[in-house]
């Protein structure tokens, strides 16, 4: 077996972490001597330990010559909550250490990788990177920019409707679809929507069609206008909401809402005087926020499309056609087709009678 | 090997006729003796021999005892060109005939089963029933409704637009996807637009980024307001254009067109005053037209799908967001959800950067 053969396997215990790592990246190691695996780990949750940890724990904590693959660089600094893995591997007498992906966290960044081979412990980097790399988009994104990695989502129509001209919308997508959709927000640190969303269908945005945790509720509402009795205002104990705000809304509209036990988010104003976007990224960031979900409506769509500041499009197709209606995104002011923003579909999938596209932006 | 495997390798032979053997059907069969095929034939082109007749030419007429694998039932009538081929099998001493599904022909429509059991030769129907159906779904439509295939073809960004709100469409898919759109020409008897696509893009109509017959080309045009050196006019030797009218267009522009060697198909007005489908394709079908691609624009389309009148839809979805834009289809008057037309989805599929969804209507 080749060092790609366990990086996978590494992989695959990486995953098991999705949804509940973050914001640390899910990693997932395997300890291997004479073609034998014997210790697996991976990251379980923010504040567990790590898996390399893990699997040397798993392995009986003799290792001695043994080989460590892991899919993505050891730790060298201390976190909050865990001391550095470098110093634990560096108590051992491994034979060969094999890494994904190096570690973009300034503080790390190749660093371990230096000691390792410093302490004359081969060590091979890059097996599998791309898959390492994309297997933490969320983590590369954010450890990079500290603004969250934003998901945006929508259902629509074959014919890129998400409601009929009336504004009916329920339910464009079939069951297996909503379902998809709670297990998507359960994978993301934060859920957002725009105050016109919750004027309009009242959603309750929490994980209740599959089991994970619920993510924290964001609305975006540049006057207050949220109706205090929302179904997201509500179940506090079970899913925290904040609601970003601007400097122009009522103050004892913010007042009632802090009595309420609701966080409010204050960031600066855009030009046309709505919460400027970029500045309330960069704040959720702040707050260790990693990812978004985006769930609209079309007015904060648009808004984060035309910006660019989206990093990864769920576009859930029902099979049906509505012909005119609302466009899941509104105008662009875009005349020639070159033009078009240009996106890369990474892969489709159906959900019971639906297709699912997943896409990113074309970076130049 | 079983029956299944025979009818598998008879169904491939078949598609070799796509786009030649129209308006007959796809016909594939092999004979098989010992557990060795023997012979294999397909219909080739209209008018050729049929699939069975093949075979047996090339087991060198010597099939006594054979199976016969053959994907529809064989024909009974006389056509224009062939003799039965029912009177050829019954001439040979054949061991056992495997068909996959009987001709809906009214004209046989199981009569040549009946025979060849009358006649003492064990006869299996119904092997690999629906794909046998589905290789010929235009066949099937056309011999028992004799109104033509309908295939709605369009191109459109993620988010359903075939163009900008100033109208720029060109061009929406890529290169492969041109490519594929020509090939699909190929295989139609026909290919159909509005007069509006004729003004706005002056389209040939032709297949040239591919191999393949050039399809008759159709302009639905109510006032014949297609220009005289359009170029869909132009090429009468290398592919002939209908142009499809009413009692309410000019008679000069009519008598100028017949003189360019244009053949006009006058048909009923609709409540409107405009070319009634219906009538126009029930014209159509009894010019033996089969099958026809239509290609738009928005009008065409929108009025195809609002009654109900095609058979497939054939969507390119483009990685492209426009937002405002020109939807690929109109108003259907729409208010609810639950009224949305009803797709299946068939078979998605990429073309180079973009992805391909076939459907079908959702039949009750």
């Amino acid at each position: 077996m080749n060092d790609e053969h366990y990086i996978r396997q590494a992989l695959t215990l990486a995953r098991r972490g999705l949804g509940k790592a973050s914001p640390n990246p899910m990693v997932g190691a395997v300890i291997v001597r004479n073609g034998e695996i014997i210790g697996r780990g991976y990251h379980r949750r923010c504040g567990g330990n790590h898996a390399e940890i893990e699997a040397i724990h798993d392995a009986g904590e003799d290792i001695n010559g043994a080989t460590l693959y892991v899919t993505l660089e050891p730790c060298c600094h201390h976190g909050k909550k865990t001391p550095p893995c470098l110093d634990t591997l560096l108590k051992h007498e491994l034979g060969r250490v094999v890494i994904g992906t190096p570690d973009p966290n300034p503080q790390v960044s190749g660093r371990s990788i230096e000691v390792l081979r410093e302490r004359g412990i081969p060590t091979e980097v890059g097996v599998l990177s791309d898959e390492c790399r994309r297997l933490n988009e969320v983590y590369f994104k954010y450890i990079r920019t500290r603004t969250p990695f934003i998901t945006l989502k929508f259902a629509q129509t074959l014919d890129g409707k998400i409601a009929t001209f009336t504004g009916d919308s329920r339910w464009i997508s079939s069951e297996p679809s909503l379902k998809f959709a709670h297990r998507l927000r359960s994978h993301h640190d934060a859920v957002l929507v725009g105050v016109g969303t919750v004027l309009k269908d009242d959603p309750e945005l929490t994980v209740r069609l599959t089991r994970g945790r619920n993510p924290l509720r964001i609305v975006v509402d540049s006057s207050l206008r949220v109706p205090l009795g929302s179904r997201i205002l509500k179940a506090q104990e079970a899913a925290r909401t904040i609601v970003a705000t601007t400097l122009k809304a009522d103050s004892e509209r913010h007042i009632n809402l802090t009595q309420m036990g609701i966080e409010t988010l204050t960031v600066d104003r855009d030009s046309d005087g709505k919460v400027d976007i970029n500045d309330m990224l960069k704040k959720l960031g702040e707050m260790n926020i990693s990812s978004v979900l985006v769930e609209g409506g079309a007015a904060i769509s648009t808004s984060l499309v035309s910006q660019g500041l989206w990093d990864r499009l769920v576009v859930i197709i029902a099979p049906k056609i509505l012909g005119e209606g609302m466009d899941s995104i509104g105008n662009l002011r875009i005349k020639a087709i070159e033009n078009a923003l240009k996106l890369h579909f990474v892969k489709t999938y159906r959900s019971g009678e639906d297709l699912i596209i997943e896409a990113t932006p074309e970076r130049p």
